[in-house]
């Protein structure tokens, strides 16, 4: 007895982007008490960043996230921004995919589900509505208008409760949200470490937050320069699909195909244009909205058979070697510090990124375990730090790679220790929705093994440094504790004749020395310096303002 | 010198689901070549199945793929379901975030994306439209559409190009699509393993598939019998959140309170309604459209700490132990297999779940590495394979916890044997978009060891009796050797007397035993008896339909 197929889709509907993401809210990273919160505050911090970076402003944030009873807060997050119009505020917060950066440029949000994302948790954990205060300049004019509001799931948009006009004296916008069914933490991925690693990301920025005890931790710039504002950039010839064509053409005010694919594209000259003429035979004359599935394809195959200029990188902006060392010793207060930042390179042929890379040793460096440091991983892409699935990430996959004994870390576990790795690229390849883990493209496994290598150097030296001091320390202590006898001697020896002092100075001390330092100093110097330049003889010269490739060698230990 | 929020917001737009997920299609599960083509075999194998069951149609599938170029595919899938009606044909194939599948039902698919996914990554790496054939039953006849169509991304629905209506002699469903960056493959994640393990999960399932090499694989029906139909279930009041009540009450017809939660709710009798009545002090007569959060929360709150029958389990059809083993039988040809089927039970309070688990060992159970076969875990949910994430799967998770040796598995790693775990739900606890893992909930994690320490057990049985009978047929083989002996040395003997002939035997046997075995077979078999009983007697005794737990013993071994 079977039934009609009309009967089985009378119940078919469509659902919002809300609504569907009501029922999978874990598709946007909430899941469990504390990564619900973490990813709120990522969602908040990442996006007052990029509208004051765009705004050419030095980002203050301000987080004031209080406890209302067990697992119940109340959140307040204000920033310095330039403030959002008031047409777009419902906008922003409650209709999904929607938003400003769908741009091929470097920003840390991408998907137009950050801030609307935190007022549905907010509403199907409290049913509270959203608090909403911007202020913003509109012609010679500051404006201020405070909302109030919940977001219709139904229809996927803002439903207003109250409107409020004001005079504000600077711009920004004030977040009020509360929260159910989540949880502060000190954890590693709890909401204080999100904070703490986005400042070694962000020397430029400034936070202040009151945690729930009502304790206020500042913060404070390591760097006054608002970073230079990324470029959008036109995507590469050598990064584009005969869909991205064909979406392009469909889309464009162009008139003809070729000024489609100069418009459009990068390192597209009209010597490239003649070359692509050449080798596909087809009229590029033609009107865009005539280009059939084939013709795109063929093109495409002509990208990839030419020769193209390296994609541009004026819209890759990194933090920088010396911006990153003052984020790290800020936080950190590390003994010793290495940092260093890559030129640009390309993954799958036409995506240009930049692999960043530092290393701080001693101090606050790596995380408490009880009483002693171990090592921690900082992952970042795009500054925003990158807080769960670090199982299957590019930067974790290449750092576990790397044979850390070569750098004089035997035990890297149990080594007080930040590593740190950035990735640049307005395409960074993220394998999941919650933007936690990059994919590991052979380019970028590359480049992080070469930064990261190239900064565990550099503290291996110090290390060894380090250790050669203190046996010169240990050297003029025993100098100092010998030296009576040794005066003692020569006294006694005076007797029978003139005492051979460097001989019996030499003699004393050696002994000493082996029997303190269980071994033979002189020769255990020897052995590391050798196969330190045996490695550093095959490293190719460097040249230019970048960091040449310094490959590993996997020899025997 | 910073720019105006107006300026900022020049770009904005809103994004379609089908633009949305044109720019992330790794949220889809379409990631690596291999993934692809597995993910695209998952989205229409499992709408076929779900489609004809909801029928009452025995289902049975024809899947025919050729390869046009290199990781370019031409893909014809065919079922014998009750066909799509022509005005919900291009809603199904182009239109996310819409379907029939959103009820609280036990179903294999849920998100309306899995048919207008596979459309959209054709699209996008082919450029070629999508042919279906749908035919069905109108009234009293069967109507027959064939449609050509694309799907418009800007607009999230069909763009017809061809249309053209036949009279067919039966219902069901042919969708022809074109990939290219998508490779079949034999291997653990391939496409061809998804149909093995699909047929392990739907024994009642019949599946004929060509592949690129034109070989015919048919995969025959174990179980003739339609699985019982899912019914929806309402939610248990203990699942339920306040979010939820609110959503109900907003898009309800009843006029009171009170018959919003009966009407919506199941185990909700009118006693607990007076009870809910005492707990709240809520006038339970209002209007649901007057419910105010306080309220909602109010009401869930006395859910919590009232006493609710257990979830409705008819809402939950699991495989069942036979049907688990005509399954694995046909697939896997083992030497021995065991299955079971838990009782339904809740997590987080109010989603009831199932748990089966099966083990086949020896035949062609777990997966041939070179020349050997080495253990296998098929993970299933509500009968749909799980085949990537496992890393963070509550399965794995829980096979992991368990303690094989105690099972006789010293090294299950090199057991040739497949272990099976299906989770029957009306809500997966899905760990990620694409559907692959479970989360660790605890009640999921003890249910998936106890069923799987159950069928173990059985395993371990027959490889002792297996043990046994060995040593039987050795003790034979070797009392036919000695007899000859045993004859020569009694005549010998005879001369000094009449012979001990029971001695000898014995004494000959035992030695001749001890030697080829390399132990002595009598004290091991008695040791294993002793562990066994003492873990035997700690369980509690079973009762009813179901098994009742088992749990293991974590003692020193």
């Amino acid at each position: 007895m079977s039934q009609q197929a009309a009967e089985l889709f009378d119940n078919f509907q469509e659902l919002t982007p809300s609504e569907f993401f009501r029922k999978n809210k874990q598709m946007l990273g909430f899941s469990g008490k504390i990564r619900s919160l973490t990813m709120v505050f990522h969602e908040l911090i990442t996006n007052s960043f990029d509208a004051s970076e765009e705004a050419g402003i030095l980002p203050e944030i301000k987080i004031d996230l209080q406890k209302i009873d067990k697992d119940h807060y109340l959140l307040r997050h204000t920033d310095n921004g330039p403030g959002i119009p008031e047409d777009f505020i419902m906008k922003v917060y409650c209709t999904m995919f929607a938003g400003s950066k769908f741009r091929n440029i470097q920003s840390r949000g991408q998907q137009g589900l950050g801030c609307s994302g935190c007022v549905l948790l907010s509403q199907m954990t409290t049913g509270e509505p959203a608090k909403v205060i911007s202020s913003y300049e509109e012609g010679d004019e500051l404006k201020g208008i405070k909302l109030k509001f919940k977001m219709d799931v139904k229809k996927n948009k803002g439903l207003l409760m109250e409107k409020e006009e004001f005079t504000p004296d600077r711009t920004g916008v004030s977040v009020e949200l509360q929260f159910k069914d989540v949880s502060y933490s000190l954890a590693e991925q709890g909401a204080f470490e999100y904070i703490r690693r986005t400042m070694v990301g962000n020397p430029h920025a400034k936070i202040i937050f009151r945690d729930p005890t009502g304790h206020k931790y500042i913060f404070k710039r390591a760097a006054d320069v608002v970073p230079v504002l990324p470029k959008e950039v036109l995507p590469h010839p050598k990064g584009v699909t005969a869909d991205d064509l064909i979406f392009m053409a469909k889309h464009t005010d162009k008139r003809r195909f070729k000024s489609l694919l100069t418009s459009n594209l990068s390192r597209m000259s009209n010597k490239k244009i003649t070359e692509i003429q050449e080798r596909t035979k087809i009229d590029l004359n033609k009107r865009p909205k005539d280009m059939k599935w084939e013709e795109a394809e063929a093109i495409v195959d002509a990208f990839n058979k030419m020769d193209f200029m390296a994609p541009p990188t004026s819209g890759l902006i990194p933090i920088g070697s010396e911006q990153i060392e003052g984020g790290m010793k800020e936080i950190l207060k590390p003994e010793f510090i290495a940092t260093t930042t890559r030129k640009p390179v390309a993954y799958r042929g036409g995506v240009a990124f930049i692999i960043e890379a530092g290393i701080a040793y001693g101090g606050d460096s790596g995380r408490l375990v009880g009483e002693e440091r171990k090592s921690e991983i900082m992952r970042f892409a795009n500054r925003v730090p990158l807080t769960f699935d670090q199982g299957s990430c590019a930067i974790t996959e290449a750092l576990k790679s790397i044979d850390w004994r070569r750098y004089g870390l035997r035990n890297l576990e149990n080594t007080p220790a930040t590593i740190f790795v950035n990735i640049i690229s307005t395409q960074v390849p993220y394998l999941s929705t919650g933007k936690q883990s990059v994919a590991p493209e052979p380019e970028i496994l590359h480049e992080v093994r070469q930064a990261t290598m190239k900064v565990a150097r550099k503290l291996q030296k110090h290390l060894r440094a380090k250790k050669a001091a203190k046996e010169e320390a240990m050297r003029s202590k025993i100098f100092e504790d010998y030296v009576p006898i040794i005066l003692q001697e020569a006294a006694n020896l005076a007797e029978t004749g003139v005492p051979e002092y460097k001989e019996v100075l030499a003699k004393v001390t050696r002994r000493a020395l082996a029997e303190l330092l269980g071994e033979n100093p002189d020769h255990a110097e020897k052995e590391v310096e050798e196969e330190f330049e045996e490695v550093e003889s095959r490293i190719p010269s460097s040249e230019g303002l970048f960091e040449e490739d310094d490959e590993e060698i996997n020899g025997n230990e």
